[in-house]
Parts: C-alpha cells; structure tokens; sequence
C-alpha cells in the first residue's frame, strides 16, 4: 500500500509497504480523503519535529471506508462508510477523572503522535471510529474533523440566538465557526485579509470585512449600538489581532482563542480587566461536537463544495501542500483512495 | 472642614473649606476612617491625571456616619453608621441594560471620577449608601471596599468548595480573596515576595511561599495530584506573574486577572489553548458583593485587625501615603474624624 510520509527537512514521500492486519480492538479503514490542515504544515515546516516521529504517516481529517475488523470489534461491518476522532486518552489523568478526556493530559493526536490516515490502509482503535450516514459524499465527511473543530469553538463560547459575533480570519476553521455560529441564530461578521476568501465568504452570505480597510473597533461599536460583539473568535493567530481583539468584545463577552499562537502574545489585560471580559480557550473536541459535525455535513449545513478548493491524488501530495501553504486554497484534499492506479 | 487632595507633580495636601448641604438625594456623610489603595497611589504618581480633576478630593474605601439628609432622601437617620459603594452607573448603556451596571461604559468611580471620602463631611448620592450593622467597628468598616472586591473577584472565579486555589501577590486585596475563597471551603496557597507579609498571612493560617524559592508550577501539581489549581487569582501585577500563571491552572480551570496591567502583557496562549482555560477579568463590585463583605466584617470574618498596619491622621496623609507606597504595610487608615482636633 501506498503511504505518504514527512521525513524531517521539509520533505515528503510517497513509499509503499504491506497492509497490516488489524490488532485486537481495532478496525482497518481503507481510506478515500483525507484533508490538509494548518498542523500538518506545521509538521512539515519541521515545527513539530520534537513530537512526530520520523518517518512519520501524517494526516488527521479523513474518510474511507470498513476494510476488516481486528478481535473483539463488534458494531462494523466491512464496506461501512466511516470517519475517524483522531483522538485517544488515557481515562486516568486528572483531566479525565473530570469528565474531559478530549484535553487528557496524556492525550494522543492520532496522525501527530501516531500513525495517521495519509495510507491506503490505516489500522484504528474501533471506538475512534464514526459513522456516516447514507447520502454523505466522501469528499464531504472529509471535511468532518474541522467541523467539529469549529462546533467545539462554538460550544466553548456559550454563544446564542441573536448574538453578534466577530470571527477574525476566514481560513477554513474561521468559515466552519461563522457556519456553525449562524445556523445556532448568530449575527456574524468575519474579518479576513485575503480577497479571494472575502469574495468566498461573502457568496456564502456572511458579510466579510477587510481589517485594514475599517476600523474594526468602530464597525463593531456602530453594529452592536455600542455595545461590542457578545462573541469574538480569534482565529488568525497573528500578534496584531490578539492585541486587538479585546477591542471588540462587550462588557462581559467572551473571547475564544482558537488559532495556535507557539508564543507568548501580548494581551490587553487593561482591557480585560475594565470590560470584565472572559478570553477562553478551545482544543479539539468531544465526541458529541464530532457527531453533531457529521449531522451537520448530512444535511447540506456546512458549504462543504465551496470549502473544497482541490482535489488531489496522492502521488501529488507536495502539490497538495503548496497549495495550502500559499493560502491561495481554502480546504485541499488528497485523494487516497486509487492511489496506486495513479501510481501506474 | 479639611480635606485631603491630589494637586498634581505628586503633591498631596490638607485644605480648608465650608462644609456643603448635601443637595436632594444625597447625604452628607462625617467621614470617620478612609482606606489608602493602589488606585491612590496610582493618582498620586500621576498615573490618572487625564482622568482626575484636580484638586482633588481622592478616597473611595470608608467609613462614617450619617450627618445631613438631603431633599426626598428616606430610609436614613442621623448617627447612622454606614459605608458607600462609590460607583454610579448611567442605567442606560448596553453593559447597564445587560445587568452589569456595576461595569457601566460611563462609570463614575466616586473617589476617581469625582470627590472622594478624605474630608470631614462628604455629599453623597444616597443610594451608594450601606448601613453597618451594630457592633462593627468603623475601622474595620473602612476595610468593606477592598473586601467587597476580593468577594467580587471569588463570584468572578466560580470557584467551588474543595477547590484549590494559588493567590499570586498577597498584598491586601490577596489576603482578602484568599479569606473569602476560604471561607467557601476552598484550599489555599499564596506566592509573595515579601517575607514580613508571608509571615502575616501564615498567621492568618495560610500557607505563604516565597515564588523565588520553589519551582511553583511543580509545587502546584505536586500539591494538586497533577491536576493544577481550579483557580488561579493573579493578584500581583507583575509581568512575569502573568506569564507564569497559566502554567498554574488545571485543564478547564480559571485564572482571575484581578490586577490592574495598564500595558499589554505577554499571555501563555498556547497553554490557554492547550489546558482550555478561562482566563476572566473582574472589576469593583455588585451591590450584593458589598454586602457580603459587611457580612463578613460583622461576622469577623475578616482580619481586619491584622490587615489595618496604622491608622494615621489626616494631617500626617502623607505619612499614609508613603507607608503604602513602602510596600511595608498592608492597610493604612487615614483618621478623618477629630482632624480639626488634630490640626490644633
């Protein structure tokens, strides 16, 4: 089987090997798509190198299907069409015992930590698996992980019907949030440089507002009546828009930090301090963000057409990575199933 | 009556004038006893000189008894012993319409904003007014501010009985959460520097560390089975408190940032993003919350007597000042009461 691995110095390859045989408890997906995120660049810009272990199977978006069934499965059935948690804990750890195993302390992120879903045939733990309902394209349940993703930023926000909420940056996450926030009654506005995905997200129906082009401070104050926004989504991880953020919130709103920021930033604490605000932080999530993800995909809520850019095959993985590194593509997809007809 | 004012270049004098009649729906207060706090030392160095208007009459955490009734003012008889809860709100803004009028978007700080409690005979809105019950000294009262914003910084945390909680900088308003968040069944530990401090709050049955001589995060874990602390009240104001105190915090805790940063300071938002944490701004007081704190003074709840270093006279402020700014004593009053006398 084909796999496509990252090597250390900003390489990866495409190698081959045999499919392994599934161990007790777990399941072999043959996988169909898997998607590239802003991690996985992070792993092939060598910025994980302390965590991943090289030769490394990356990838952690997917969806395939049931290919066979390790001891003591029960519930699959070979051909089922399936999506994974990339996640397992370790159900000990202080986090755990208190009910949030989805941030234990010892977590593994299946696809950084271990082996993940760039491979034909990929071996899981049976219970990270999910099903996917009928009528749910492959290309589409790729995009599941991410949803999620952005449903786990959404619950951590306590945001509700009517609340207006700024998302800053309309990335595939930033888009996925303002998504999910709209469809629980949200107000939105999303904040993006690019012009490109402002086009994007405005064809979408959300309004979509270049930050050097505003003063997002008075935007907000004059479409909130003064108030601020109840919810801001921080997801651009740039220094300038933390900084800025705090800005934006109303007396007692909430700040989610979802973009990954590897250094300390500076944050208005003065702020903070005199709105009483509450900044909030968001990883992953639980298993009923992923279900409700999926529920969403099923029926038609997330733009998953727009979100998919490309698709890729395999054996053009660099391709795929270029251009999500170039930010000239929101969501590219790599085609795994086939791969070795593409390889002949 | 004399009076205590800040006339700017980190002068501070005593000046004489005719007392007023309080105007309809204010009271005049004779001032017995007024707190010195951080926020008046901050006016003093010069720090709020685009807010204060000078000359000005600062002072905001009091005592006294009721001296004048003004026009439509009921509920209120002379010699009643009281305190003020010196803020009033516009009623009108979104923060005042949303509930948290004590975070109104045009506050007046009574003390900050307009004239405060260092003079013999003090007009006041009466609303700001509490009674004090029988039997609580008006030494003690003069401490109700200060406890009112420890009790607001503990409704802050949600913190929880059985929680352990880390008090970074145990200056007065540390002491003063750690002993409410005590007296809510919580565990304590608090970081501070200063060794004659540490020695006060160990008094207070308190353990008391000094941050440079143990590793704090590998105290915490240690001392919280790994987990980390529920709640963590920065209290300190220091930069590299702020930076440190996420590490403090267990997956899904708090951190109260109960100091005031009048500059952006580094964040550890990686750690927030890591562990999900809340981190969650507090400011003054709801009216409930002053309660509580003349509650807890009438029960003796509070060590008012450990906390209240010296009392000094009105005519000797500067004395107050700079013992406070000394950082060697924890709370000093200033005697308004008997300050003609004083003056003889």
């Amino acid at each position: 089987m084909l796999s496509g691995v990252y090597t250390g110095d900003e390489r990866l390859t495409v190698v081959d090997s045999e499919p392994e045989t599934p161990g007790a408890g777990c399941v072999r997906v043959r996988v169909a798509y898997v998607g590239i995120c802003g991690t996985d660049l992070h792993i092939l810009h060598g910025a994980m190198d302390a965590r991943v272990t090289m030769p490394a199977v990356i990838g952690h978006e997917m969806s395939g299907v049931v290919d066979a069934i390790g001891e003591g499965v029960t519930g699959w059935v070979v051909g089922d069409p399936v999506t994974v948690m990339p996640l397992q804990w370790d159900g000990t750890c202080p986090a755990c015992r208190a009910g949030n195993n989805h941030v234990c302390q010892q977590l593994n992120f299946i696809g950084i930590d271990t082996p993940g879903a760039l491979q034909e045939f990929w071996n899981v733990p049976a219970e990270t698996l999910l099903a996917l309902p009928a009528g749910v394209s492959l290309q589409a349940a790729a995009l599941a992980e991410p949803t999620a993703v952005a449903v786990h930023d959404v619950y951590r926000s306590n945001l509700e019907a009517g609340d207006h909420v700024v998302v800053i940056g309309g990335g595939p996450i930033g888009v996925l949030i303002a998504t999910v926030a709209r469809s629980r009654g949200a107000e939105i506005v999303v904040f993006e440089l690019d012009a490109r995905r402002r086009e994007l997200i405005e064809g979408l129906g959300f309004t979509a507002l270049d930050p050097r082009e505003v003063d997002q401070a008075a935007w907000v104050n004059s479409w909130t009546a003064e108030a601020g926004a109840d919810v801001v989504f921080e997801v651009s991880g740039a220094a300038a828009a933390v900084l800025a953020a705090t800005d934006l919130v109303r007396v007692d709103g909430t700040l989610v930090v979802v973009a990954i920021h590897p250094k300390p930033r500076e944050v208005n604490l003065q702020r903070v301090f005199w709105r009483e605000l509450r900044l909030v932080g968001a990883r992953v999530y639980r298993r009923e963000d992923f279900e409700v993800a999926i529920e969403m995909i099923a029926n038609g809520a997330i733009p998953t057409e727009a979100l998919i850019t490309r698709v890729v095959p395999l054996m053009d993985l660099q391709t795929a990575f270029a251009l999500t590194a170039s930010g000239a593509a929101m969501k590219v997809l790599v085609e795994v199933q086939g791969a070795r007809a593409g390889k002949r």
